[in-house]
């Protein structure tokens, strides 16, 4: 993003040091300043790069609790509950996982590899470690790293986290509670470290001149191909697909919910973008990550209004659903390159992504997958877009980013379906029909989301499940 | 805020050079330091005073969240999805309007004058273009700015969707969507932006020294405004105001969705005012900083407790809503002048600012307008008491402030009232009866917001139309 | 947190120049830099650190949301409202006290003391104040203290306010509100003021070398044995122990409510902890800042897990209220140690304070003390275990740490014991059957939380009490 060749590389250890440096060094030509005040400068870049980490990394995992309100809001209330606690417990699970093993994983590689190291654990540098201890003469090898080694360690923390969030609102209603954490520690160990490896970690594809600013692909199309290998290998929900060729109507159970998760989200993607400028030590940085966060929001806005106008044509009304989802999918293009997409071509692009997604809804009905809360077309079909988009409007390559596209599809999607067969086929992936009528609420937690509201009956369930279902809070 | 007099002409580019130089130049006399050492810090306080920009303007966008919880929760339940849509679509328009005309309007004219330039889109200098190209030669033009130029129209946009958000909740409950989005698209393009012209454009108001440092008056009393001329000209809900002079009660659907509201905004305006130092690149603006968020902090909580206090005398009860708009009236109150008003009268402007809102809440009642969320008693009401009260406590001119007061209030309302007006007059501003009755969310948006749970029957209601409309979702 | 001895004693004024200090001479061990460098160096620094204390402070504030949220999820609808006015009642409450008197008792003592100043009121420094009227001579003092005045005020101020939070969930659905008002009110001018002068604000305890990094002890504890004595003194709600010795089961209104705030809790809680590394301006705080990020969230993420799993075998299911509070517990027990405790080392920690919590949770229901929440386990015990594992993990004596333990605990368990029984005696503290049982909201404040919703009647209710409640909105 400052005109450094190394950028392009991918983002990750090697690329921001590279950058920091570069940066560094064109702070040196413009002052010819004496060694003490470069020294002093830097310390002054480490901590604001090591900030931006920290304070966009906590706006970041804020997104968690957005994707909770937005899929606890967009599931029946009998499942509202479920999707809270597997929405937590993913965010658990993939920080334990990321720490274990997955950050090296992806970061511990050498250039143009596919994988990183299989080390344990991860931690302060030994040079960090004597600075605390009161070791002064560490403290030109800690400024060396350009931030503190543990804040890079959280910013990615909370992307894996986001890539584990998409999973859980698509096969929201039938997938085990045990089956979906299991498959999330193996998403966030293994799959998406991986992926990581590739571009990020400054691997094979990130050498081919693939861009992806803060992951359009590799984060959001990650999320999404894995979705849908779940999807079908779980199936739909029962009687969602109905054998006349109708689709039952499943309505979000709390619009308002459902509404404060996407503004959590869009907040949030001023994080996960703008902090994905990886550092803020000097003008360059700062004025990108001021243009990246406009462009954030432009592109945002456009999917809203555009989904809302494209919906009546495509989904036959004026759709709420589908115009919270454009923010998501306008956020979701944007995301591959607001570092080098102008502002103008933002609001094309997010306009384009809501059509993505928009149609992507419709084309999923058509296919008769059944995805809870539309993260397929919001991510993964937005994603693909965005991703070819930076090599149209801001200077990549088409071909390259399309190998990026496919390569992560394929691994992606056939490590995700053959994991997800595994759960199937040892512990189950799917609750029974009399589970999923009586809600996972009731049955899996014994608890209801909303246990003293009345609750309409829905007429597909069977009666006797429902007897025992509405036992309310008496004593 | 810093003792300089040119800071008294408003805020935007021309106010923030002067302020930003005079730091400078302090900085400079204090030192004695050489030149390289005034350039270094000169990026650094330029990093600063973006990111300043950034962090706290996306915080401030976080305050449409807070208005959409506050306005969700405060309709009837079968409105809640469309004040939703009208939420996130309002920002979006903002968004998009500001980007294509607005700020140009607002920040393009000449000190002194009536209005900015009508030039279209907005975007980065040439110089930070070239920054960012890899010349480092621009370098010194871009840090010459003070802060990124995109991160000071983020700041300002976010500012001008505070404004639009408050006429969503006023009107809420009868006022179509499309004429809706019509009415904020003017608002966000024209009016606004000429308000700010003359204020924090450095135009006419800014020249004789009228004081408004965030907004009581330019966004708050502003949208106010808006809010009133539309209440007038929609008139109020069906029903409301009985013809035997009593009023029918309308309670908030869902209360700790209005208390998520009023905190979210709380926190966003420890924002919306901090971020308005528009510096934090040196000690100065740091310390104005934390007076101003302390000030901020203290009028809101003299606010709800007084708002609490007299609830009872005012209204009749000890009312919950009353004291949450109590916070908010004491947040707007302030606005004018957290960094000259100290911290004893700021308790003392909040306590006042509630008083007014509570007070002002059975004057438009008596008055039989409907203002759904109470919107114009705690921000116009609230935001004429706040620029009196600067003048009053914080050195400005009290008569200057009435005039600003006055001619923000003729101009904004006058417009507002004749593009309501052109809007009942061409597409209606106001659905029907029978949508009323049956709510906006199941005749707009053929969604409800709650359609699982079981609601009372308003008795107002016509029975046919309720029948066309308890089809809940059933198959 | 930076090797320096004088850390130990405790945060606030003291500790604090020295901690600033000390980094500066490091820094200029370091640089061997003039004067004047140096001098520029502090201002960033200064800068630096205010800043930390806002941007960091505000999203501590923000765990009020988090607590009311979780709270208002908690307890049944009938008493949703109140404890929304608690919520915003108690933080407005809590910042004027603090601001009144209890900022002076905690920190204007001599070291080793027993009690800060009995001074009214607070505010910048006249340094501060000569610099802000354009004396740039009083640059060098402001700087001298490190941050700006009002920062650190503003950022101890939301600690109080936290630890009011506890309180009130704890005692929810059975205190009358002005009761609740009063104590808190007592507890933030004057109980937890003598705490911190004890402890942060280099009192006797800080002294004997007792380490409470965030607060485990100071914050969390205090609230927990407020709480505790509110528990006793108040008694259980109605109907909660039968005399059978079986237990009503009274679940959370609201589960996504719930999750929402422990989203909140576990977002603020990275502000809460690593704001309180009290500087941001040199490399040595910008990594311990990030190590202590990390911990926080490793401890929350065991947290949770570990309950989830020990919830069947303790609680007799799997159980998504203890997974929540999991987080809180695991949140809590890091908070004494994140600066010292290494990253396995808190995950260990966290998944100990689970335990311990849900342990908690049975031992309070095997004892008949009634804690609407969980506060009593979350915050209290776990604290304790916090406080005890920074003695063991983080180099800490135990033994120290026991008597600020047990020092802490008879003093404010025998204060607010006192406290409440005295309100009990002369106003009354508890609210009685009849308004128990229609609920406080109808009682107390004429209003229904969900006032549209059709609601499960709860049998224990007596009849006759629930006509009068079941008005609706009626017209």
């Amino acid at each position: 993003m400052q005109g450094i060749g190394a950028e392009n590389l991918g983002r990750g250890k090697f690329a921001r040091r590279a950058t920091i440096a570069g940066a560094a060094l064109g702070g040196l030509g413009l002052l010819l300043a004496p060694v003490v005040a470069i020294a002093q400068t830097t310390e002054t870049q480490f901590v604001l790069n090591t900030f931006s980490f920290l304070i966009w990394g906590a706006l970041v995992m804020w997104m968690c609790a957005g994707f909770t309100m937005l899929e606890s809001g967009s599931v029946r209330s009998k499942n509202a509950s479920v999707i809270c606690l597997k929405n937590i417990g993913l965010y658990s699970v993939a920080g334990l996982a990321y720490y274990a093993l997955g950050y090296n994983l992806m970061y511990g590689g050498e250039p143009g590899g596919w994988i990183g190291s299989f080390e344990f654990l991860y931690g302060p540098s030994e040079a960090e470690a004597a600075l605390l201890a009161g070791d002064a003469t560490a403290t030109a090898e800690v400024l060396d790293n350009g931030y503190s080694v543990m804040s890079d360690w959280f910013f990615q923390m909370v992307f894996v986290a986001t890539t584990a969030s998409i999973v859980s609102g698509a096969l929201a209603e039938r997938v085990k509670i045990w089956s979906f954490f299991a498959f999330i520690a193996i998403l966030t160990t293994l799959i998406y470290p991986v992926v990581g490896a590739w571009t990020w970690g400054a691997g094979w594809l990130a050498e081919r001149g693939f861009v992806d600013f803060a992951g359009s692909t590799i984060v959001h199309s990650t999320g999404g191909w894995a979705a849908l290998a779940g999807i079908l290998v779980v199936g739909p929900r029962w009687g969602k697909f109905r054998i006349d060729g109708t689709i039952k109507p499943t309505p979000p159970s709390n619009i308002p919910s459902v509404t404060l998760g996407v503004f959590i989200l869009w907040m949030g993607w001023f994080a996960f973008n703008g902090g994905s400028v990886l550092a803020l030590g000097d003008a360059a940085s700062a004025v990108t990550m001021s243009n990246v966060i406009v462009d954030t929001n432009l592109a945002a806005a456009a999917g809203v209004l555009t989904a809302l106008v494209v919906s009546r044509p495509i989904l036959g009304r004026l759709d709420l659903f589908a115009g919270l989802n454009g923010a998501i999918a306008g956020l979701v293009s944007i995301t591959a390159g607001p570092d080098v997409i102008g502002s103008g071509e933002a609001i094309f692009v997010g306009a384009i992504g809501a059509v993505v997604c928009t149609a992507g809804i419709r084309l999923l009905e058509s296919l008769r997958l059944d995805d809870v809360v539309g993260a397929v077309p919001a991510h993964l079909f937005a994603g693909v877009w965005g991703t070819v988009a930076v090599g149209i409007f801001g200077g990549g390559n088409v071909g390259v980013q399309l190998i990026g596209v496919l390569s992560v599809g394929v691994f992606v999607f056939s490590a995700s379906w053959i994991v997800w067969t595994l759960l199937d086929k040892t512990i189950g992936v799917r609750v029974s029909r009399q589970v999923e009528e009586l809600g996972q609420d009731a049955v899996e937690l014994k608890i209801d989301a909303y246990p003293e509201f009345v609750l309409m009956v829905d007429p597909d369930d069977t009666p006797d499940y429902r007897e025992t279902h509405q036992t309310g809070v008496g004593p």
